[in-house]
């Protein structure tokens, strides 16, 4: 350390600036290196624009969804309730900083001490906003701290055994999750690992999953993309277009439960491994019987289109249902869960491979909704006792989460609802 | 199965299509769902362009770095040479397909059989070819079956043990690796997955890794990215106009070793964990001394722009040296090993976190060389012996191939020159 001249450290805010401007080929005009200056300029792509991130709901549900994830679930380490509330607002603060495009902090460097670790990691300098949303949601476990029993919503108890359920408690549950979406996966990335840092000492990873691929589209304006079975599916989500949809479906109301939910919504996890290698050496058509849809275009088997609706009541010459009773598109449509309609956001994972040869990959599923009680769960119920996608896929990790609604503005922080 | 109609399977191809043209919105114009109608059109932007797959080297190398990578090491189960010569035949065919956007066979739909799997897995229909290289490398373990030990070059032994090395056994190694880059991680995925489904009952999957966000340029076009720590690491690499250096550097010439390998390339891969809690703890001080440039600009201590050469004989005004000698611009530098360069395509990654509360995060290092024994090893041993970032990282897997030249045309296979 000694031969270092603190003039190059001071200097930075003016060399970053020039820095910023020379990334040019590479990427967009992003994040500045001296802090506060960042601004997102007009000939940024809707890729690297920013999303807001104040608002009356948090962003990152309803929002196109970005191709990229980085999840983290965090156990609270702390026994102080004024440290945890002091770490919310510290990350509201880096949250909303990032979102835009900025540093966690002020990088450390201009007029900072040399001998400080840096306020941010530095992995995105010169990096755009790339439309990164942070959303912040509380497991059920944290409610058993702080005494904030008499705050939990009953829409928030645990999730029921399913069969076939092979869950991995280390990768399951957590008091407090983070869900990062981002065009440009180092940008996920530094959010949530800036998050974790600013959290030392009062809370623990728990566990993290990265995700690409978006399985799932929530603007009408997106194509319904490919999961790794490489079939269109969820082809009738809720969609940001929705409104009236997404009050009935989406939104926690006055009256739901607790009035700190009002606004907010909640969202179920489930990481489903695919046996890939099983799936590729089943017969197309058993695929399509399967799914219920074509793999082509991803019509359902009684259709032409994949926005067709699905004739659960044809059958075909055999006189047996065209859509099988046991296809996934029959057992997942709302019309046998008395309307009920989530918003699903989930990404395709591969986590390299599993020792035996195989792909370790599959489906990091993730759904928004009013209350999993009524919605994911009996949809969840009625394909686990009976979905002949089952052969093909497990279970291995589960979370339930209630995320409060959105901050008006800077004076609000994450859980302020709750914790005031 | 009962249920489906054929002409639905036989009509896949017109409805392929429309459906093609329906992506519109949320994807350019791809491959195509019938097989080998799928084209490039012209508003493609280069980052879905295709990359052209026969040469005189292997495409992947010298190619500007993509953004994603999907690296897979498999091994060898077959004991029969012929089962192993046409795997590599049925590769070279899916991989000249997929390089182009198209699918890995002409995905089983139009005229073939319903109850055969399909010849691709479909989790690409629709994607264009997103830049992606594929690129072949046979590790020292092969040489050791099919009678090949006296075509196993010199270049190719294996590495020595370095200090500190903690490389785990089951992620190391190969017989064979293939590397692949795109800028669509779905695209990279769906590349291995399918040569991996084409190959089940003649090689199983050893390990495969996923990374994002380049840590290396390869062409003066491209800015120099960041690792995990916020670094511009690898300002020095050898890039793709470096015409004479490559000659120099990176590819095996007549006379160096086996015939089979002129115009070939050998492949070093480590998997580098970062400490990335603790890095996150250092002050930025004490960082910059360890590399021996500020983390801003990324310029030397010595000097102001990214690309000054360091000054490693320049002392501060305490009679030490600015650029410390324990720091890794200086072991690292070409001066100190008789001036090999390598060409640095090394990625990011995260594999979610470690159970401990930690991030499991770092650098998938790839560096491709004409000799790794002249090259990689000397500056690894400089490194490993004396490296101030040794405290911060962790060698966890290791890997060293041969990469053979490039094909011709379709008449030609990977390992061609190698087993004729």
């Amino acid at each position: 350390m000694s031969g270092i001249s603190r003039r190059k450290l001071f200097g930075l805010g003016a060399a970053g600036v020039a820095a910023a401007g020379a990334v040019g080929a590479g990427a967009l005009a992003g994040r500045s290196l001296g802090g506060d200056s960042a601004t997102v300029t007009s000939d940024e792509s809707s890729a690297s624009a920013p999303v807001p991130f104040y608002g009356a709901h948090q962003a990152g549900i309803t929002t196109p969804a970005q191709d990229r994830l980085h999840f983290v679930a965090l156990d609270v380490t702390t026994e102080k309730k004024a440290e945890l509330v002091e770490l919310l607002q510290e990350w509201t603060a880096a949250a909303a900083r990032m979102t835009q495009g900025k540093d966690a902090g002020t990088f450390g460097a201009v007029g900072g001490d040399p001998e400080a670790p840096p306020d941010d990691t530095g992995e995105a300098l010169g990096l755009p906003a790339s439309g990164l949303t942070l959303t912040i949601g509380f497991g059920p476990s944290l409610f058993d701290k702080f005494e904030l029993a008499d705050r939990r919503p009953s829409s928030l108890a645990d999730l029921p055994a399913f069969p076939g359920d092979a869950l991995i408690p280390e990768i399951s549950g957590g008091d407090i999750c983070i869900q990062a979406c981002a065009h440009d996966p180092q940008v996920a990335v530094h959010a949530i690992r800036n998050l974790a840092r600013l959290g030392f000492g009062k809370v623990a990873v728990r566990y993290s999953q990265l995700g690409f691929g978006r399985t799932s589209s929530t603007s009408r304006a997106q194509a319904t993309p490919r999961n790794l079975m490489g079939f269109k599916d969820g082809t009738a989500n809720l969609k940001l277009e929705d409104t009236e949809m997404l009050r009935e479906h989406l939104w926690a109301a006055p009256g739901d439960g607790p009035a700190w939910m009002d606004g907010g919504t909640y969202l179920v996890t489930r990481k489903i491994r695919m046996h890939i290698e099983t799936w590729d050496r089943a017969p197309l058509s058993e695929q399509e019987a399967i799914f219920g849809r074509d793999k082509g275009v991803g019509a359902p088997l009684t259709g032409r289109d994949e926005f067709d609706e699905p004739d659960l009541a044809k059958t075909g010459s055999d006189g047996k249902p065209v859509i099988a009773d046991d296809s996934h598109v029959r057992l997942a449509h709302p019309s046998l869960h008395g309307g009920a309609r989530i918003l699903r956001r989930g990404y395709n994972y591969v986590d390299g491979s599993d020792g035996l040869g195989r792909l370790d990959a599959g489906l990091f599923f993730m759904a928004y909704q009013r209350d999993p009680h009524k919605q994911f769960v009996p949809i969840q119920q009625a394909l686990a006792a009976k979905d002949s996608l089952n052969e093909y896929i497990k279970h291995v990790s589960s979370g339930i989460f209630a995320c409060p609604p959105g901050l008006a503005d800077a004076g609000d922080y994450w859980g302020n609802s709750l914790f005031a």
